[in-house]
């Protein structure tokens, strides 16, 4: 087992990783508050893990809370279910929610947590590749509002982190993908060696050897670990953990959410923020052709979909990172080197985004 | 002017008190964090008050959301108002929300405060005795649930606080006095010389007289502040704060919230904190007379209605502040000095609630 501490002053938790840790007593009941337990999960996860986490809380008062799977629960309206839940079964602010599930369970449970009673302790088992490399650490919770997503949150830490590497072997292959993709960018931003390692070890995170699970994992939580102790409220360098973002959350937007994972849109959103940093002049045309090849061996999209030029940039100024109306960028000057910038040329911008569309 | 230094750390803010302070440019542009702000306020106060507000902040993108005025209001659903303005507006993660009304608008502002996009700066402006004296403090925010008052909430500090007290002289008798009666509440479980000042100074508060307020005002968010700076997340001497709440919470459950006022349940669960205090022994019986003299003289209830015994042990032990099934009660061993105890025998609390409620 792998084990990552993520040191934010007094609220430091440890993040648990490896195969068939999800039923471990000894990891869960050292950060339980008192016996009464709420499982926060949803209609996929449950009948899959639900039995094992019981069987781990034996002795606890355990309510379970399944909610319908997909983005577009993530609202006000089902967190009310959490609420509900924990009102009718008379949960104490002593209580331990524990989400079970992916990004969404994660974010809805935590800002669930993050509200009841003012705040209560939780716990995150997240069940997908991309929440155990990017929901774990951050305290970042929420649910969408029709205008515009992630608008209602807070920022609340979880106690621990159990991430286990066998849970992937049921997730869909174009879901673990998505997560490659975040993994990777952990690489592009801060670790040119991690990076070179998953040029290497590609085919074993692909087959889903639990040595290379673990070690990819427990690198991308290191590494985003210290990017967020060094800045919690995201005014700085937290900023680097949106390489590809700017992009990627455009195509989302342009194709209607839910039709691309997010994990696919950020993989294209790193190619075109590598072919950009190219463009001018920050990188060697080496970098952006290593990328295209990783990504292309995950399974993952190199290039964004047919979207005109005009509408790609007014979405990507709608996104929220945008300071005073000027579109702000992720870029790299090397690999494992990222930069803020607000300073590119219109016309690299509309180079990158003519070049990397697909069929072009 | 007064003011207070409420000192949480990263988080010291001031609580400016005396009369006319409202519409000052001087005591807001100071606290506001760029030109955007949305003033929350409810359809009672706006017509009296936003006109001086809106005045003092000219030149700023000024958005204004009119809740309707009542605690039935303070729900999830009125918070997603609150929202849907902001996102309509377009407002940054740098925009500064202010409250102005009484506590069901702070409550909710603050909750919105905390949650709009991760949380983004508020500034209150009190216009009730209770919220000048009570939500000015703490930083409590949330809104109330069908099942439970206060159940979703954060904790969430202003940027500064205005109570003016000249605002008071709009405010109808009854909710006047049940601001008083958290003031007394102040005295009791801190301070013996500011009792024995509000039993000297009673009808100069009573006639509003702009000094009395301003001294009780600043010596009530004092105390208040000392306690929380010692306990922000309320896990000890905080609950000195809740004197007299078990029982009233009781109160107003029974009756159905809104017959009586939170004030005035408040008055009634602190004589009846005193009767029992004296029966366990701790206090003689000159301390319950004083209080009931002096509530009397502020025009607040001594006794509770009529509920019965088992009613009333029940709504008590569903009051949040039960940890593990045992009612926690505030009591005191003197005016001036309060104690937390779980250890009540039933048999004094049963007959505190029998000598309690008038008519018996």
């Amino acid at each position: 087992m792998q084990k990552v501490e993520v040191d934010l002053g007094d609220r430091r938790y440890p993040i648990y990783i490896g195969p068939d840790l999800l039923g471990d007593q000894n990891l869960l009941s050292p950060h339980l508050r008192s016996r009464q337990v709420c499982v926060v999960t949803n209609t996929t996860v449950a009948p899959l893990y639900l039995e094992r986490i019981k069987a781990a809380l034996s002795g606890c008062q355990v309510d379970v809370v399944a909610l319908p799977d997909g983005e577009q629960y993530k609202t006000l309206e089902t967190a009310n279910r959490i609420y509900d839940a924990l009102l009718t079964a008379k949960h104490h602010r002593t209580t331990t929610l524990i989400a079970l599930g992916g990004g969404v369970v994660g974010d809805m449970c935590g800002f669930a947590a993050a509200t009841y009673q003012r705040g209560v302790n939780f716990i995150q088992i997240p069940t997908t590749l991309l929440a155990q490399v990017d929901s774990s650490v951050g305290g970042k919770t929420g649910v969408n509002h029709p205008l515009g997503k992630n608008m209602i949150g807070a920022f609340h830490q979880p106690q621990a982190v159990i991430a286990d590497t066998a849970v992937l072997r049921t997730l869909p292959d174009r879901e673990f993908a998505a997560g490659i993709a975040e993994v990777i960018k952990y690489g592009l931003i801060a670790d040119a060696d991690f990076f070179r390692w998953l040029e290497e070890n590609m085919a074993a995170l692909l087959a889903k050897d639990d040595a290379a699970l673990s070690l990819a994992i427990e690198r991308s939580c290191a590494i985003k670990a210290d990017i967020v102790a060094q800045d919690e409220k995201e005014t700085g360098v937290r900023a680097w953990l949106n390489l590809g973002h700017t992009f990627g959350h455009a195509i989302e937007a342009a194709q209607g959410y839910g039709k691309w994972l997010h994990g696919e849109a950020v993989a294209a959103g790193m190619a075109m923020a590598l072919d950009l940093s190219k463009r001018i002049g920050w990188l060697d045309a080496e970098a952006p052709e290593r990328l295209a090849d990783l990504l292309g061996r995950a399974n993952l999209p190199v290039y964004a979909p047919a979207i005109a030029v005009e509408q790609f940039i007014s979405l990507m100024s709608a996104d929220k990172k945008v300071l005073d109306g000027k579109i702000r960028l992720v870029l790299l000057k090397a690999i494992g080197s990222a930069v803020i910038t607000d300073e590119v040329p219109r016309a690299d911008l509309v180079a990158t985004l003519e070049a990397m569309q697909a069929g072009t």
